[in-house]
């Protein structure tokens, strides 16, 4: 089959690779219908995720058709329609069971497209089957459920739970791209009384309207401070979500706060962070961080069927898998192209 | 002034009575420019609330101007204009600082129109004023505030909160009467995947539909169970919101239930339910019950001023304060007339 | 091998039965060291489980060694010491991934000596077994652990937590058999003022004493409701767990509470119970039910570990598994006997 | 009346200063009996705190007698032996409604020995006297109480609630100073599997082995992540409480968690720190700051009430109200003297 490979930094290809097999009794192999290039691809392209080896099919989230699974596969088979987690769950182990399988210590977490061979390709493999793969529900496009592999329950999960938005809430998301937009649309989920976006792009900040926020403000010309105490009695924000992962927008996400305020870090960190506990012992604030799980994903799924959030909106660009290159391209020059998430379908 | 004077069972009337005066330190006297008439006060009226004695002034929802403080008021003035709850909080008792001051210990909990004179009338006493009255922001009008006095509280804290509705729940709604609406206007703050509400009145029903929910059921032709088990993939529903008050509707929430619902009841019950043990000790059910603490009044304020939910909704019949007859007549028909909230103003 | 087997209705016998065998690639074999008779085991055997067939091999608790796995198990192998629960996990369905293999709906439960073979017997097999058993650290007992098997994590789970014990806490225990004083003992975890043990039976009320109950009442003599009063400046208890299963227990347990508390319902009913909403639906109460899930497992053998509980405390009686019929004899009789646990060991 | 009076940096005195008069409806004078002498007068006395001006009356914890209340208070009166908080709560603003009168916005908070006259004097004016204020129960002693005015509710609301510590956890706590104590004592309240403490005193150490302890390092001379690691499975600790105020001893406390596990930081910092969010984003951490509430005072008095708790453990030395200097002097060389807090009585 043909797959999307890693060859070492700045360089990748569509390239002819072995048809993926069945070695465990949990795995399954599954014909790509749709998959999506993520933020993180881009990464690895870089060389900046030293544990991607190079030959390695990329990729980690897709919608598919089971086109055969091992012999300890119960809930899934062949010709059923599902959505690959970019987490994979071994379901055993202490934080698999506790829910957080984007910590297992069992084999799984994020592994597709990292330390096994991923889903940019015509068919790919994918362990413990069982608790990694989902049903689509008739009613929901691949388009659709391929946003719940990893960008919405990022947002929804990392961002959004953890940081306990709720009713009348006034929520800032620092960063406007895809898992920002995530973050925006899960929060109304939670009906904020503001949602307010900050991003150093106009572009962005108009998809931020589009998912829902109601205040934009771009801070690589207006301080946000002023707008954010505006908002809310001059208190500062109830709930704060970074979604850059940069150490001055992390800073600037505990300075927007108000006291008792919850801080969730969505973005992906390459520095360390100055946490100013000289002004911040007192201010009864809760800053976490996170990697996906995916527990969300039925959930995700259930409002999807019912018509409650409208993840299409994320596709800005749609390829063919095999033209899989012009949708890095397109991915890589985000801020001109205004692209969010791409659909590669096959 | 004049106010509308409990006369015993039957009887009531649009009276002189003797102005209100300051006695305690923390009283607070206000013009009332918007009162309604409850649920409740029909109770009191046909003689079923024994604690409300002849010649009591009745109400306890209002919006009104400040026209006197007592000496230790501190966070409202002469002029202001405040939305008064229906629970006073002493503020210092073990049950108001742990917020449920429907509970209160110090002297407050339901006693306007109980056991002290209440706002149907030109004017009346608030006690505890600095934690049982709250600001009203401009932007908000008396009507929007005065569906926040009671009726949207109760439905969202003692229905919704308990419950703990959360995103992608089938949520149940039994009875659509004022609460129910409340609670059902409060439950899509959470983003449920379905509402579902039941009553044997259609009229009720389409009122439902306005305000949420996308499923309505008349239970005096069709059986809700399988309706809500056709959402539910058989399992029934995440979470069943009483808001009637009879046995019956207590055990038709209950066994529309998934394993592991929440059952939250709103409604007044004058008799014992049976509670079917033997089929639901290993269910893993949460059954609440509960009196509004009106703690979630500043977040609908917020919610009102930044345009989130609709409040005005509720009113269905308007009045001046000296016809509070033809009120009390309206809202006594309410299945012929439809009445949800009549507004009274001065 | 030999095992206990159920014969119909009021007979049982030490018998010989076809050994287990690996029908999955999720089975394991265990060679029981360890087991025990539940309250629930003498149920059957009067007949009350219609779901039970004659010929099945009764028993849901056990301690053991690893003598064979399916193909598809990863985390136990043979030669390991683990402790088999009660309940067992499918461990990729809704309710699982939930944390709630009580309510499984992919096979598991409680399934062992109930629709499958269980553990009183020489050797027994456990389905999904990565998810049904638990390596028994070095340090802990066969006995020790055994109580991990139901009784504990079921007094914690359906009492202790979803009555949500806390510090200070005046929490009331009715029935002092072997889950009640799991309550006991679970409940002291969370250090309340005081634990309240209630039962009719002297014997009974000073093993809750030894447990961590320290105020007993015997409701046969004593009305328990002053005694609570006077412990808890007229309130009534933070907490009541109702650990007998009958409608007065029940009713009693609701009449004890303080307004704003919490009832556990740990009792197996057999007959409906009345919930008084008449005086209950402005009390603010929370009323749970549940059947065991035994997530707690981890967490107590860390406790047992630690030297944090003393579960061998249950075990009252002592004998070769060959005499099995004399354990039965021993637990039929508890109220003469004293038995709370009685440990089979092979 | 004489008090302890700042006389400017460096500088105090035992003086004669004006009796304190109510001022206010809600005030209340306090005879004070008991009092003490915290970590943060030492600071002030240091010059660390400029809103304390010369001429204040230092003080924040104290047990005493009401000697004369305000027309507004309604809970407490003269001859009342009560308990003063270190937090003065208005109860009005949303915070203190909310159980954050830490955070009061209506004229509380850290007021005492602050901004207003405060404690270490024969009288104390305490404002909002009747949220502010604690009546202490027979049986419990001025000594036992005092630890609550401020230590105990430190250690237990900002480290131990704010942590989540559960049963079963390995919990750390960094720095054994008078507040780590208590998040020892509190910590102990939910029964975790162990309880590490670290400190560079080895005198510190005792203590907290007195304190409830099980695992003790001096990290002067241990490393103590392998400590923590042999303990967890190599995971790392579930939970760890910062009660020190370094920037190492905050990255410390990081560094010594598992993946999911919550910090809680009750140190006073007087310089940033640094967050390693480029290892931190994926591992799903927790880091809390916060002031003390002192909503767990009730609570604590139940446990001292039914000896759960043993805080007179604290009291280390004891002197007469007007010996004071000596009490700072020993305070101020607690290494030396070992002392944890002294007790002042009149």
């Amino acid at each position: 089959m043909r797959g999307n490979v890693y060859c070492g930094p700045g360089r990748r290809s569509w390239d002819e690779v072995p048809d993926p097999q069945i070695t465990d009794e949990a795995d399954a192999i599954i014909r790509v219908t749709a998959t999506t290039v993520c933020g993180t691809d881009l990464h690895i392209l870089r060389g900046d995720v030293p544990s991607v080896r190079q030959g390695r099919v990329l990729g980690h989230e897709a919608v598919g058709i089971v086109e055969q699974v091992g012999d300890g596969v119960r809930t899934i088979g062949p010709g059923d329609r599902v959505l690959v987690s970019c987490v994979s769950a071994c379901g055993g182990c202490r934080f698999c069971r506790e829910g957080h399988p984007g910590l297992c210590l069992g084999g799984g977490g994020w592994v597709l497209g990292h330390t096994l061979d991923g889903m940019q390709a015509e068919f790919g493999k994918v362990p413990f089957a069982d608790t990694s793969t989902y049903q689509v529900p008739a009613g929901v496009t691949d388009e659709e459920a391929l946003i719940l592999a990893d960008t919405m329950p990022t947002g929804y999960e990392v961002g959004v739970l953890k940081a306990g938005v709720q009713p009348g809430d006034v929520v800032v998301v620092v960063g406007a791209g895809p898992v920002g937009l995530a973050a925006i649309m899960g929060a109304r989920l939670f009906s904020p009384s503001h949602v307010v976006a900050i991003d150093h792009a106009d572009r962005r900040l108009e998809a931020a309207k589009q998912f829902g926020a109601d205040v934009i403000v771009n801070n690589s010309v207006t301080d946000p401070l002023p707008v954010v105490k505006a908002l809310t009695g001059r208190l500062g924000a109830d709930v704060v979500i970074e979604a850059v992962g940069e150490p001055d927008t992390f800073e600037l996400a505990v300075r927007l706060t108000r006291p008792g305020a919850r801080i969730a870090n969505v973005g992906v960190h390459g520095k360390p962070a100055v946490l100013h506990l000289e002004d911040q012992w007192t201010r009864d604030i809760t800053v976490t961080t996170g990697l996906v799980d995916t527990y969300s994903i039925p959930m995700l799924l259930r409002l999807l069927a019912s018509q409650q959030i409208e993840t299409s909106r994320f596709v800005t660009h749609r390829f063919d898998l095999e033209d899989i290159g012009q949708a890095y391209d397109v991915v890589s020059r985000a801020s001109e192209t205004g692209a969010l998430k791409v659909l590669l379908t096959k």
